[in-house]
């Protein structure tokens, strides 16, 4: 392990990037091997998988297995930019914006799941809820902490009337 | 607008990555103009302050007026690599893991934070709760759905015990 303190450039090195660009820090290994059955979000998935946190970031998962929920932050790899900037979404016959959507067809193909953390062995998180193509790169692990994330009252725009009609 | 179609890679063409490289959509406009007096985490802000989305992607945020909370996802930019795998986080006195944390100093420097929406006008997101630096570049921005992402019944590891000490 590198020992690195935590540092900061000053505010005279900081210039506006063109781009971000980040090293996947994992893998999943997901039962979902291609593109159909895939749940459309983690709180329709009954999927057990693992995701593989690479060895030479084992070291930050000291303390995860507290938690029972993390946010999985991952890499959309498989779409091609660029994407459209409106599409219609799995739960409604309707043009929106891809800002108002959760597809994978984002400017940035980033994606976000609230998973189910069973287990923290040596590098493998066992999660339930997967909802995540199989090989796709992890770029960050974040605890889930509902006094933090959690807000109660919200408006849930296009989505209010299509969530439990396609659910059920 | 571009107009493309929504495209996926094949799978024969599919490789893990070595870098995953971004551009920003955008940039905050927040009151936290230093790094001292910055709100840890968003539910505990009354900040307002704008999210400036590139005129060349306000098509995507067509229908998000409706969503009375969106995530944020946008990179900490002062933040130098390589960083610690494991430090102390702001609410204990102890060494964690950083995927156990939610420390800027993380191996991708990627934050994520759930805001209050005020008000769509043109490409700007007038929002409360904001915990983010002037200046940041946007990643990401989807609505926030209660229905996907709350999960009530969670552990919350090192966490619990401390929050409300150091809120209070």
């Amino acid at each position: 392990m590198e020992i690195s303190k935590r540092e900061l450039i000053s505010f005279k090195e900081r210039k506006f990037p063109e781009d971000i660009c980040f090293r996947p820090i994992g893998i999943v290994h997901s039962p979902f091997e291609g593109l159909t059955g895939i749940p459309i979000q983690p709180s329709m998935s009954n999927a057990n998988g693992k995701i593989e946190i690479f060895k030479q970031y084992q070291d930050a998962l000291k303390n995860l297995d507290g938690f029972s929920h993390i946010f999985c932050l991952f890499f959309f790899d498989m779409v091609k930019l660029p994407v459209p900037l409106q599409s219609k979404p799995f739960l409604k016959d309707e043009i929106m914006g891809v800002f108002a959507i959760r597809t994978p067809f984002r400017p940035n193909p980033i994606g976000l799941s609230v998973l189910e953390l069973i287990e923290v062995r040596d590098n493998l998180l066992f999660v339930n809820n997967l909802d995540i193509l199989d090989k796709t790169p992890v770029i960050d692990i974040k605890p889930y902490v509902p006094q933090f994330d959690n807000r109660e009252s919200t408006k849930i725009g296009w989505l209010a009337g299509s969530i439990r009609h396609k659910i059920s």
